[in-house]
């Protein structure tokens, strides 16, 4: 289904987009007093990162028939939104790093950060309410929605933390509503201010909940096989945190009791020894999860895609499906 | 100009419709699932408090020629960023206590309170939502700006805590922002909603801005003279965060250099020890600095009935006028 070569041309168009949005976001972060409040947002912002999320809205808008100017609003303030769970998240998870640099809890302090995580949730509606003017009520709704399902996970994935009988439709549920709702709302705006017709706009909203899915489950993958480097954070801090992932889920079906009972060990201790990384890994790989996890991440690509090729044979929707392969293919 | 007696028609009214505003509120909260976000968000709901705010919006719409129903849904939005800023606030003020009962952060925890708060915005914005379409964009236009604004004017708050040259425009300017910009916009989209004549909607965005910079500087006030049991949190506590309040900032013009000195030690002394309190009371007494703080209160409330009795000879705004005279007197 999905096709295994990217086009340099898709490449460098994905890259002019990043440019764009990067640009996009320090406008809206432009201002400069007081200090305390923009620098940090600033400097959280320039960070970088991938911009998935704005790609998707961006290009969901012209997969549907709009421009890219017309959702360079709504794309911006799913970034600012997108942003400013991370600040707040890494206060709740304790993380000192981010994209191998200090989070601002770290650089500045807690007060600094729980504001400037308020003052992107405030720049993100501003960035919106620049929609097109027919689209606004609409867009604002699902926008609100998802801000309130957002919380709604990062609550429930916390609660979790100190559960050890999480269901697997439990953990869909969560990272349905921690991660999925972000991406979905981002691909089903893109429809929406594009002012596409109901089924284009279903589609891209299906589309960009299984991206979600797979997207998360991609990321409590990461957590456990990549590098530090690669990763830009600690390896291993969804264990440190006790949280539960895809793989760790799955293992209680799969693993004999010894492992799992060693595993349930090292999430109670909430700190990561030298060394227990990489059993956990043995594990999780002996018992066959993390195998289990990336074919689960292939067949929501694959689904995904599909909905898109469900409307109008899918030609509309060339780049999405491209870029569906490379998120597929990410390595952080 | 305010008149001193307060009719009971008119207290009745009010505690009418503070009954209204907290059943819509508690409506609004209504999810029970997250446990761990919504029960955190009905707590601080229920401890109550005065309601200013969405009183403002309601009785701005009346005045204006709308109904209460009208503005009932950006009134509750109002009060939910309120609280929002409440919640986020005592943990960056460590402040354990609001109206005589444990903050949320304290109670469960920091990233619980974080959470909260963010649930708080979401909601605000759900409700907001409902307002009458016509006004729907202007109304999110205003109430973002608000938000915005609100979270610039807490960030300079917090950097005059270390600063000791903080002017008296300065401070203007930082409680315009971090308490008069809630207070305006609730009278203002009280207006908006109504959908009165512009010359309204300007004299009640004006009543507003006084009636917000009066009550901060009432606060500033009873941080120093009230009692813990009737403001229900710790006295002093502006004074152990070494806050720039109105009566500190004008003290420095008026005091001998040994009290403003010793005020200052204070203020960086970072905590409250016993007859402390007592002795700054004493100097700002002695300098009358209070006095000049209650002379600013008087002065901002009367300006603000003047910005309504300047449209058409005041009568439509009696309810409004009222009320500034109860929010005179108060005592928490």
């Amino acid at each position: 289904m999905i096709s295994p070569d990217i086009s340099l041309c898709f490449k460098q168009s994905l890259e002019d987009i990043r440019t764009l949005i990067n640009s996009q976001l320090m406008k809206q972060a432009g201002a400069s007093y007081p200090a305390n409040l923009y620098q940090p947002i600033k400097y959280f912002l320039e960070m970088g990162g991938k911009r998935l999320r704005p790609c998707l809205t961006l290009l969901a808008c012209k997969a549907a028939g709009g421009t890219i100017e017309t959702a360079l609003p709504s794309a911006c303030a799913i970034e600012l939104l997108h942003n400013f769970t991370l600040v707040h998240d890494d206060i709740m998870d304790q993380d000192d790093l981010r994209r191998g640099k200090q989070t601002i809890h770290k650089r500045w302090n807690e007060a600094v950060a729980i504001l400037s995580g308020d003052g992107l949730i405030g720049l993100a509606y501003r960035a919106l309410l620049e929609s097109p003017a027919a689209t606004i009520h609409r867009v604002m709704r699902i926008f609100t929605e998802g801000v309130i399902i957002v919380c709604e996970g990062q609550a429930i994935d916390k609660d979790f933390e100190d559960r050890e009988d999480v269901s697997l439709e439990e953990y869909f549920d969560m990272i349905e509503k921690k991660t999925g709702a972000l991406i979905t709302i981002s691909t089903e705006i893109g429809g929406i201010v594009a002012q596409a017709e109901e089924n284009y706009i279903n589609a891209l909203r299906e589309y960009g909940a299984f991206i979600g899915r797979a997207f998360q489950i991609q990321d409590d993958i990461l957590d456990i096989i990549s590098t530090e480097q690669v990763l830009g954070k600690d390896l291993g801090s969804d264990l440190a945190q006790g949280k539960k992932t895809y793989p760790i889920v799955c293992l209680k079906h799969c693993a004999p009791e010894k492992d799992w009972q060693y595993v349930q060990e090292v999430l109670r201790r909430r700190y990561i020894e030298g060394g227990t990384l990489e059993k956990v890994r043995d594990i999780l790989e002996r018992n066959g999860v993390l195998a289990m996890a990336q074919n689960q991440v292939q067949s929501d690509m694959e689904r995904a895609c599909e909905c898109l090729q469900a409307v109008n044979n899918g030609n509309w929707s060339k780049d999405l499906i491209e870029l569906s392969t490379l998120i597929l293919n990410r390595k952080h």
